[in-house]
């Protein structure tokens, strides 16, 4: 039985992947602009591939390390998931992004012809990642889970958590290197050349601008798709796992999940279509309308799918009893509802529209320090809806698996059931997602290349502040899954040892259980510290460049002579993989030592730790940091005096302050968060 | 033989007060200066006055209201109790601050004569109120426990948990208030004096002036001793209620913690006498003698009183056999011992002397921008060795009193034991804390009433600066205990339903466990942010007061004409009293509301939730604000440009944005962490 739902997930993430290399090649027939515009991708081109190629070389040390006391500690099955799933994420985001920065390219072609049809571009670049990132998923889920079955069946869900493994220590490499490079090229590109030499960004005589356009797809495309790739194939394990330990390893309740991400898939392959253009030419509408398609395809199919599940798996058994399609649909209905009321609080303190950005718009005509204060201030009460939507996610599926009924192993089930059908909408989610690299690249070379104005400003730059927009939403996104993932994988923890006759007590009042949260509390913070600190070492490096090259080079403000854009690219690719070595290693190490030194009790607590101050910086960092970027749009459309007045000097301040909060820090937590979960759930065996 | 302990600690107690008292006359005695000092120091005296009298009725209105609802819903013995802590708080407060708003020009009066009486009148004049807090503190549980029992023996004890809230509510109320006042007098003194008007710090022309100096007092010498209050006596209380349920009613260690807080009395007024410069003029020494002298004093006492306690009280029972007189002096020492560390820890990440200040420094060179992420980063970062000490503290008091040993219990009342034994040094901490006011204010006394700039310059600044050190490292203590507190009252809370019956099982796996810890988590974040906010509104209101003077009142700008100081202070008053109210509340209504709705665990968790994100908080806040300012003034002294710099207009920056951070927000974090926890204590009744 469990076969066929094995095989259907695998057929339907074949499917993803398929509908991704044809999207792709679809995006490559387009048009390619003028040879200057196409100079211009070339290089930014040639920069990411050089990021990803040194930053995966750099990963495969590590991760040979890692992959051999795997084998020689814990077992080769999982030691083999965890190059999967390593190489898994490493070609998502690989794939991903070379199709983004071919994307940019003809997105600003097409702006030539229609609004319309620059978006369709745009948005076809963004969902190879999106498909891709899910397909790929899916699929090696099913492989590798047949594989290992084939050869020890008893280990099959094992090796499936050093899958996860793979793709948690990839996410983590991958934001954080990413987060380093993007901000590091764009805190250092605007210092010296809007601040210092005063030309406008994007200009083509600033010698850091295509590491600027590379750190955009290295960030948002390759480090939102490896993070959301994790997220992913974690909760479907983490969800399968509970499944086998609640219901029993015989149950094909394991299974269901991998049923939920396969319709997903295809809901998500539908909802693409959905993204189209209204008479408004209202642009993040086109695109929530193919989210909304996607999830309500999701959820009728999720109901259909029950009533078959249900009625052919378990008739006779007392499984049956778990669920009826109706709490079925409910409950991957609330992770549903999560996204969206996620989408919804995030934009409403991230965009101009509402109060906190104008509150942190109206602070900056007063000076710098009070730009920072409103900004700290918003930033810390941002924290507040996300933490009731996840405490109400939380609460709701498990009531809805009859939790406080007295069933509460199928309550906690149902809450991995919620978070599994929140992580469904990951492919069109990501979709969305890399439409802003490949839309922000877009305007980068229409004004690099000196593109026509009115293409630009009627096209280009509506469809690039758009971006923004989808870049802060899905962030959110990100978070509060990856929260609740992590959640899963706590809960799959404790079941671990209840499975071998060990029942944890996380009694609080136990000071090793306090020690152990505490501990986990602290992670973050100072994971984050380290973090914000490595983004302005690399910016300053990329700061003393730039102004080498103009002062040795001449004629570069003048426009004849070209910059060295390739120096730049380097010394940015150098500091970001430098700086992500000790940050990526230390969630790995923390929960290794706490186990091992304070025991098995403390480690639990030190999982809730990370978690709970994990979650709330990171919400904290991304949202006030996309705020204080909107604050400064704000002022930059004429309001308090518009551009080069003081508030807009102010409101660049917290714009800087807000780049490596939202862009490295903040999104850095998320695989941090899992990393550390993972981790805990994988040396289980060794602290039995 | 309890009876003997409580008459002990009472006398100690008293012999505090009286020490105070005498202490407070011969300050009054000294020689006041000049007409002009007096007419400033009595603007300054009239402006305190006022704020503190128009708080004390405010938060007699809602304190009133409280009273009634305890007595209806729980006791009235808890109601009584509840108003006597809140008096004797406020009247620490009050004799505190006006013997410190007395000491101050007396000081100015005194750096005539030499730096030694300078030094000897400031210290004196602030450990009035470190006297009258420990003896007041003492003197009141020591009466209010034996009225109480006298009444209804059962309730004795509760009967204390209501004092224990008097003193909370009001702490929480005096430090939001007194830090709103402090930040938005100084941030709106500085705003239009020195960056609009181009005025130095503290100069007469300036209408917000006596407002700021107010500030000073009402924050750091009334705030600070409102909070140790409570700590110290919640943490007494608490301590004292953990021996009961782990030894029983009848035991004697109930009344052990009372002992040390007597002997600590005695030995902090003996420490007082070692404050006295050395041949190399080193005040900061000087402070820290008297410091020493008194927890050395202390341990001695410590160990020779457990002798005789467990000699005399316990040789039959097997109570006995808890502790050895070298246990308790370890397990108390571990307090002491976590004090010094707090001290060294604090003055690392605040002074100019050590890397993290220097580090912000240096980036203050390349812009606002790179000073706040410097300074966000080393906030993060001064989370990590406190974090520390508390687990550190836990684990080895817990393991003194034979936790890891299987007895459990007896290591939860270590801890207990550590707290107090920590505790026991507020006398001489809040002597040292209220030097800073004292010192601060004399310099702005001799700056207005232009004082002889070499007594200024030799005598005067250095006492000042060290105030600024002394006000930074007294922090990081009443933080640490505030975290050793709770935790202490966490576990009280826990032991309360055991000793009826009911055993908390506050499971991670639960998610009302979860939904707990995340409201808690949440709760410091949201309530800072709301602080924040607050002091840029109210110094928004003072920096249009003081434009419309300059306007509208012709001479300021000469001299000829006197700005309407009271105008500023009343206003900064008004804004501070409204402001304190909903944030007070918060921590109040949150464990009831989610006690009655969630439950009794959920709540339980909720009280480390906000102990967890409470305690980080309030540490980045404290030492971040303390590493900005120093930041600013190492630049003052000539580093990178010096004053009128580039570097120094971001450092001021920092400082601003550091301000409300380690001011009002941070310190304001401490009686939030214990009113939800003493809140919670009080309702177990209802929850039973």
């Amino acid at each position: 039985m469990e076969q066929g739902i094995v095989i259907f997930a695998g057929i339907c993430g074949a499917v993803g992947i398929l509908y991704g290399i044809l999207t792709a090649i679809w995006v490559v027939k387009q048009e390619k602009g003028t040879p200057r515009m196409q100079e211009i991708a070339a290089a930014i081109h040639e920069g990411a591939k050089a990021f990803l190629s040194r930053e995966y070389r750099t990963v495969a040390l590590v991760g040979a390390v890692i992959f051999v006391l795997i084998g020689i500690f814990l077992s080769w099955l999982a030691a083999f998931g965890f190059l999967l799933g390593a190489t898994g994420s490493a070609t998502a985001g690989y794939v991903g992004m070379m199709i983004t920065v071919r994307g940019n390219l003809r997105t600003s072609q097409a702006a030539y012809t229609s609004l319309k049809n620059a978006l369709k571009l745009a948005f076809r670049g963004g969902s190879v990642a999106g498909l891709l990132v899910v397909g790929l998923a899916l699929l090696s889920i099913a492989i590798y889970y047949s594989v290992a079955k084939a050869i020890d069946p008893k280990q099959a869900f094992y090796a499936l958590i050093g899958l996860g493994f793979g793709c948690s220590l990839m996410s983590v490499f991958a934001r954080i290197a990413g987060g380093i490079y993007t901000k590091a090229a764009d805190v250092g590109a605007d210092l010296v050349g809007k601040v210092e030499a005063g030309i406008p960004e994007d200009d083509p005589r600033n010698p850091a601008v295509i590491a600027d356009q590379v750190g955009d797809n290295v960030g948002d495309c390759a480090g939102m798709a490896a993070d959301l790739y994790e997220t992913y194939i974690v909760t479907l394990v983490a969800a399968m796992l509970l499944g086998k330990t609640v219901f029993g390893a015989e149950s094909t309740w394991a299974f269901f999940p991998l049923l939920l991400g396969g319709i997903s898939i295809i809901a998500s392959i539908v909802g693409t279509f959905f993204v189209r253009l209204g008479a408004k030419q209202y642009i993040m509408g086109a695109l929530y309308k193919g989210l909304a398609a996607s999830g309500i395809l999701a959820a009728v199919a999720f109901y259909f799918v029950s009533v078959w599940f249900i009625g052919k798996f378990l008739p006779d058994s007392k499984d049956a009893l778990a669920f009826t399609p109706w709490t079925v649909l409910l409950t991957a209905g609330v992770g549903l509802v999560a996204t969206g009321f996620m989408m919804i609080i995030t934009e409403y303190f991230t965009s101009k529209g509402f109060g906190p950005v104008k509150m942190i718009a109206k602070a900056s005509t007063t000076g710098h320090a009070t730009n920072i204060i409103a900004g700290i201030s918003v930033s810390m009460r941002s924290t507040m809806p996300p933490a009731f939507v996840v405490v109400g996610a939380i609460l709701a599926s498990y009531a809805l698996g009859g939790g406080f009924a007295g069933k509460e192993d199928v309550g906690l089930f149902a809450i991995g059931l919620a978070a599994a059908s929140m992580l469904s909408m990951t492919g069109i989610i990501v979709a969305i997602d890399s439409y802003g690299p490949v839309t922000d690249n877009a305007a980068g070379i229409a004004e690099m290349s000196q593109m026509d104005e009115k293409v630009r400003g009627t096209v280009l730059d509506p469809l690039d502040a758009v971006g923004n927009t989808t870049k802060a939403v899905t962030k959110g996104y990100a978070i509060t899954s990856a929260g609740l993932c992590a959640l899963v994988l706590f809960a799959e923890y404790a079941r671990e040892f209840l499975a071998h006759g060990i029942e944890l007590h996380f009694k609080l009042s136990n000071p090793l259980v306090l020690a152990g949260l505490f501990i986990g509390g602290l992670l973050p913070f100072y994971y984050g510290s380290r973090l914000m600190l490595a983004v302005g070492e690399a910016a300053g490096g990329v700061v003393e460049e730039v102004r080498r090259q103009f002062r040795e080079i001449a004629g570069i403000m003048e426009g004849t002579a070209k910059p060295q854009y390739g120096q730049c690219v380097d010394i940015v690719t150098k500091g970001a993989i430098k700086a992500m070595i000790i940050p990526s290693l230390l969630p790995v190490a923390s929960p290794i030592l706490v186990g091992f030194i304070l025991g098995k009790e403390a480690l639990g607590a030190m999982l809730i730790g990370v978690i709970i101050t994990g979650l709330f910086l990171a919400i904290q960092m991304t949202s006030g940091g996309g705020a204080w970027d909107n604050a400064k749009k704000f002022i930059e459309e004429g309001m308090y005096g518009g551009k080069k007045s003081d508030a807009h000097k102010a409101a660049v301040t917290g714009d800087t302050v807000g780049d490596p909060y939202k862009d490295t820090a903040g999104p850095a937590m998320n695989p941090m968060i899992k990393v550390v979960n993972i981790v805990a759930l994988l040396i289980v065996p060794l602290l039995l």
